[in-house]
């Protein structure tokens, strides 16, 4: 089969590391068998005969990757804003999770949510669904229409969690090979990750179930760590002698670099923790904006990045409000901001650089080579028409990524690939 | 001259005190000769002959109140996030706000920044302008076309400001007087404002030049007050032996509820300068989001109220990003949080009636009778629709506020009215 590919010519900007940003006002991408050529300012030869999009001074950039989401919260986005994380889960999240039993509900829910997945910036996104096998099934076909790529879990919990939502250890268990079974196969973007809520909610038991699903199966796994007080004290009751939060998933075989694991917040992460993680190789989602609704606090991103933890954002819708990474990178600059002034004075705020780094290849990297326009990098990319944001300057390519952080919505999305198919 | 009046009908939602939302899911609101004569849930007989506007399921609140921001550096908003205040003016806000001198530059960006304010929830705002007569009655000029009611100042400046943006206090003084003269009789709808820019760029000497043009033109006054350490420290060491930040205005005369004056943040205000403006009757802006951008901090809003300081909500652009008040409502809420978990675990978060009122009412009450649908009240309202963020939920119409506040943009206003005349 011969060579398909093709060109994008536009402003371009990316991130290879997160120390600085990359940035050509006029410049090439090239996409060849959907895998990124490079970015060129003068279109070498050999590309010359490709297809070429002109998108003039529009702004291209890498797809971002939402690292952390929950599907099944999105109806109540942008409400509910006034209990800290368990109240809030037991007062909004469970009764709403446990609608998505009836198929109508989930299928029609579902549907809204992918539906601003798609219009938006994000090209990748790993996102928990409910415990119910046949409403995650049809959250991940709907995914798979889309053309994004996605990790979806069926969500595990065998105790704290209020009877009409929770299961037992055994459900749990066969209800997740069941759906496993029938996902096997049947998608090409779209893969299943294991999905054990939080420890409050798994049992030893139902954790080192999954640990060996993991092992047979050879799966991701996706959770949350460390987010509130209240949680981290019911953890340290409820689970005797771990040396921190995440060694109640690390002992059971959980956290590890192959398969990925991908832990959600780390708001109270200590030294410890965070150095279990570095270990193993574990991404950290820092999901800045939810940790500000639910009250939990902000996390010690650079710590995190110090340690060598890889670390991406994510949305975490409904605790987040929007879908938005260029939001979650705006709220990682101003929560870091409020860090450095009073909690660490010592560490310094996050950078734009920094949080585009992480929405792009640093969460990216979960995906594999996703979310730069290095050479060999699957091609993800987003076009955005900044002209609804006027202005009398002369901006840079970075400069106008900067506005996009803070002033865009969905509306300045006008183009959108993903592995190098064109999406809209 | 006869009366003439309309009524506007749809889901109503307002505040009249920060502890409680009225709603009404089906109401009538009633405007006679631009004053609102409250709402009815069954239009009564003497109202029913006037003209209606069927809004149907559209939402209809009160105009909301910017009460602290500065048009000329709305052309950097979104960007130049990486300082901390006293920096950031020197590198960022005094030279763009230099370039007003020249009047067309002047009078093609005002046009932006007016005409955002004009799509935007914001029926009233309290404006900077620069240090330039020409550019600032522009601005006013502008303003006025729009039918929005604003107050908008000249800025003053005599001291650490550089040399190209600096006055003498004998220039600022003439200055004032010059531009006070071209104003008269020339606007129904915009106001002049006294604007001190802070104390440290203000002599004592030009305080008190401006506190007899206060008294002699029965004026109001804005200026911003205990921001950031640095400015603090700054401050304390120009004006030895004032009690607080604030005393170095209320010593020349320039603080009172008669003519009124506002202040903008009060991040680092203690117990002494929260009493001084309680007593003083001086209304507190605060401006959440730019205290976060410029690294400041979050101020004490809940000491604020309970002293019993007017407080209502700022956009301050281009330390913040956006003239949106429902944005600066939520940084409000998510602020809060943050100063609850880190900085006074007794102080609870700030609710959605308290940061509507301040959005409506508290801020509103700088200009009079605002910012309610209280009979009596000046008829201000917005009329928003909120169909494109869809949910599978019946909301109710302080549901669909909070909605509003986490994930409006312009779109969604589809109606304005000031003072009962309807801009669109």
């Amino acid at each position: 089969m011969s060579d398909t590919g093709f060109v994008l010519h536009g402003a371009v900007t990316w991130c290879e590391d997160p120390k600085s940003i990359r940035s050509f006002p006029d410049a090439y991408v090239v996409c060849v068998n959907g895998i990124c050529r490079g970015v060129y300012e003068e279109l070498p030869a050999e590309y010359a005969n490709l297809p070429q999009e002109d998108f003039w001074d529009k702004l291209i950039i890498p797809g971002m990757t939402d690292l952390h989401t929950h599907a099944p919260q999105y109806q109540f986005r942008g409400l509910h804003m006034d209990l800290e994380l368990m109240d809030w889960l037991e007062q909004y999240a469970f009764p709403e999770e446990a609608a998505y039993k009836r198929r109508l509900y989930a299928e029609r829910a579902y549907d809204l949510f992918v539906e601003e997945l798609y219009c938006g910036a994000t090209t990748r996104a790993v996102i928990f669904a409910t415990k119910h096998v046949g409403a995650t099934l049809r959250l991940m076909d709907l995914l798979e229409e889309t053309g994004l790529v996605t990790y979806v879990g069926k969500v595990n919990m065998d105790r704290n969690v209020p009877d009409y939502y929770c299961e037992t250890t055994e459900e749990s268990l066969a209800a997740t090979k069941k759906w496993l079974k029938k996902a096997e196969g049947r998608y090409e973007r779209t893969s299943p990750i294991l999905t054990p809520r939080f420890t409050p909610a798994c049992s030893r038991e139902l954790l080192a179930g999954l640990a060996e699903l993991r092992k047979e199966y050879r799966l991701p796994v996706q959770s949350h760590v460390s987010e509130s007080p209240q949680e981290i004290e019911l953890v340290r009751e409820l689970e005797k002698g771990i040396s921190c939060y995440a060694d109640s998933y690390d002992r059971c075989g959980l956290l590890g670099a192959e398969p990925k694991t991908v832990l959600a917040h780390g708001v109270w992460s200590d030294e410890t923790e965070i150095a279990l993680l570095a270990e193993r190789g574990v991404f950290l989602a820092h999901c800045p904006q939810s940790n500000w609704n639910v009250r939990s606090g902000i996390a010690p991103v650079r710590k995190f990045l110090d340690a060598g933890v890889p670390v991406g954002l994510g949305s975490d819708v409904a605790g987040g409000s929007t879908t938005s990474i260029f939001t979650a990178m705006k709220d990682a600059v101003q929560a870091s901001k409020m860090y450095w002034r009073y909690v660490c004075p010592d560490e310094a705020p996050l950078t734009l650089p920094e949080v585009f780094y992480m929405a792009t290849k640093g969460g990216g990297a979960f995906f594999g080579n996703v979310g730069s326009f290095e050479p060999g990098y699957e091609f993800d990319a987003v076009v955005l028409d900044d002209s609804a944001y006027p202005t009398m300057r002369e901006l840079t390519p970075a400069e106008r990524l900067e506005r996009l952080l803070y002033l865009s919505d969905d509306r300045a999305i006008v183009g959108k690939y993903v592995r190098g198919s064109r999406l809209y």
